[in-house]
C-alpha cells in the first residue's frame, strides 16, 4: 500500500527532518446548526481519534508549522489561530500506540528511536468558518470530520484534556476580546450571535442583557436588511466592524481598564 | 575556579540530563516604591541580562521546571506563575554566546553539541512579593537584581520581546482576573490598589471609576482599620477575600458573562 510507504518513511526519515521531542495539537473549532463542533481524525489501527497534531521541521517556525498542519487538515489558509497552552507532563506520551503502529508498517523501533522519546507538545486553537472547511485526512488516519463537543469519540493520550482546555480559554477569551468574526457567515441576526455565544459557553443568557452588551462592545455595524421569512418582525442584519473589531482583538474590549 | 568548573560540567554533561531544545524563561515581576519591577541575572562573560532560565530535565514535567527554576532564584515556593507564550522562531538562539562561554571554560563544542542546536523556550510569568525575595545568582551569572521595566539594562537575545510579552499578558489579564493578592502586603489602601493597576497599565486612572469598579469584583474585605498617620482623613484598610478572590481567578471578574 502506498501510504504505508509514506508512514513507513516517517518512522524511518523523521528524525531528518522534524525538530526533536516538540509536536503540535490544534484543537479546530467550527459552528454549525447551533453546535460547536472539533475537527478530528481517526488514527489508523487503534479505535482511537486526535484533534489536529504533527510536528515541525527543523527550520521552521512553530507558528508556521501550525498554520501547516491547520491547512493541511482544512484547507484553509489564513485563519484565528492561536497558541493556548504547552502540555509538558514527561509522562503524557503513549509509547504503545507508536510500537503498534510501526509493526503494522513492518518498521522496528529501538529504545532510542526518536518518536519513543519524550514529547512536549504545544497547544493551538483555531476558529474556522464550519461551510468553507473541507475536511482532509492523511497518510496517519482513516478518517478526518466534525464531532460534536458533548458527543466525542475516544480520544488519544491527552487529547481530552486538550481540548478541554482549549474550550476553557475559549469561555474565558468572550469575557475580554471580540468572537465571531470566523465562526458566523458575514450577515447574521443578534439572536444568532447570541446562538453562538451561549453554545459556547454551555448556558442560556438574558437576551436585552446580552443585545445591551453587545452593542456597548461597538464592533457591530447594524445593516439596513432585515431577515426576510419567518414569523412577524423580521430581526435586523448585522456584520462586524472590521476595523473596530481588530482593535478590539489587540485592546480588549471596551469596558475594560 | 569552582564556579567555572560548574559551568564546565554543565557543558560536559547537561545533554545527559536535560530533555534536548527545551528550555524555560520565566518574566518574574514585583511592586516596590510604585515602580514595576523585574527580577534579572547578569551573564558571565558578556554584557548582557537574561530573564530567570533554565532548561527541563528530562524527567520533569515543564511546571515544576519553572517552579524549581523560580524557587532558586527567589527562595520562593508556592508563587504565581503561568506559562504565557512559546517563543518558536528558528533563528532566536545566539550561538555566539555559547561557543564564547565555552571558551571561557575550556570546553571545545563540535557544531552537533546539545546547547548549539534549536531550543524552543516556554515563556512563563511569575508575581511575587518584592520584599519576600532573596534575588540568588548561579554559577551562570555575576548578579541577581531588580530591575525597573523602565530603565532595563541590555537584555539578551529575545529576552526583550519575552519581557514585553510577559507585561501585554499581565496587562489582559487585568480585564477578567483580579490581581494583586502576590504583589501587594496583605492589608493595603485603595489609592495603593489604585496605584498597582496604574502602574502595571502605565497609565491615570480615575479614582471614582477605580473604587466602584474594585468594589464591584467583590473580592475585598473592608476593615476595621484606617490606615494611620497621614492626612486628616485616613484611608480605610482592605484585605483580599481569598475565598473570592480564587473563585474569580477560576471563572473570571463578576460582569463577564
Amino acid at each position: 500500500m502506498v501510504e504505508n510507504k509514506e508512514l513507513y518513511k516517517f518512522f524511518a526519515q523523521g528524525e531528518k527532518f522534524f525538530q526533536p521531542g516538540i509536536s503540535i495539537d490544534s484543537v479546530i473549532f467550527g459552528f454549525h446548526n447551533n453546535q460547536l463542533k472539533v475537527l478530528l481524525t481517526k488514527l489508523k489501527y487503534v479505535n482511537l481519534w486526535s484533534v489536529a497534531g504533527g510536528f515541525v521541521y527543523k527550520d521552521e517556525h512553530i507558528d508556521d508549522a501550525a498554520t501547516r498542519i491547520l491547512r493541511e487538515r482544512t484547507g484553509l489558509s489564513n485563519i484565528f489561530l492561536k497558541q493556548f497552552y504547552i502540555f509538558g507532563d514527561p509522562r503524557r506520551s503513549d509509547r504503545k500506540f507508536h510500537v503498534n503502529r510501526m509493526r503494522h508498517v513492518g518498521w522496528d523501533a529501538d529504545r532510542n528511536y526518536w518518536l519513543l522519546k519524550r514529547f512536549i507538545t504545544i497547544g493551538y486553537y483555531a476558529l474556522v468558518n464550519f461551510t468553507n472547511v473541507v475536511p482532509t485526512r492523511d497518510y496517519m488516519s482513516d478518517l478526518c470530520d466534525w464531532y460534536d463537543i458533548h458527543d466525542l469519540p475516544p480520544l488519544i493520550m491527552d487529547h481530552g484534556d486538550i481540548l478541554g482546555r482549549a474550550l476553557e480559554t475559549l469561555r474565558t477569551q468572550l469575557k475580554y476580546q471580540p468572537i465571531g468574526y470566523n465562526l458566523l457567515p458575514q450577515k447574521f441576526t443578534m439572536p444568532e450571535l447570541q446562538k453562538l455565544y451561549e453554545t459556547i459557553l454551555d448556558k442560556k443568557l438574558d437576551r436585552r442583557n446580552f443585545q445591551r452588551k453587545m452593542l456597548g462592545y461597538d464592533i457591530l455595524n447594524r445593516l439596513e436588511q432585515r431577515r426576510k421569512g419567518g414569523a412577524h418582525k423580521a430581526p435586523y442584519l448585522y456584520s462586524f466592524n472590521l476595523k473596530k473589531y481588530h482593535r478590539a482583538l489587540r485592546e480588549g474590549l471596551a469596558g475594560g481598564w
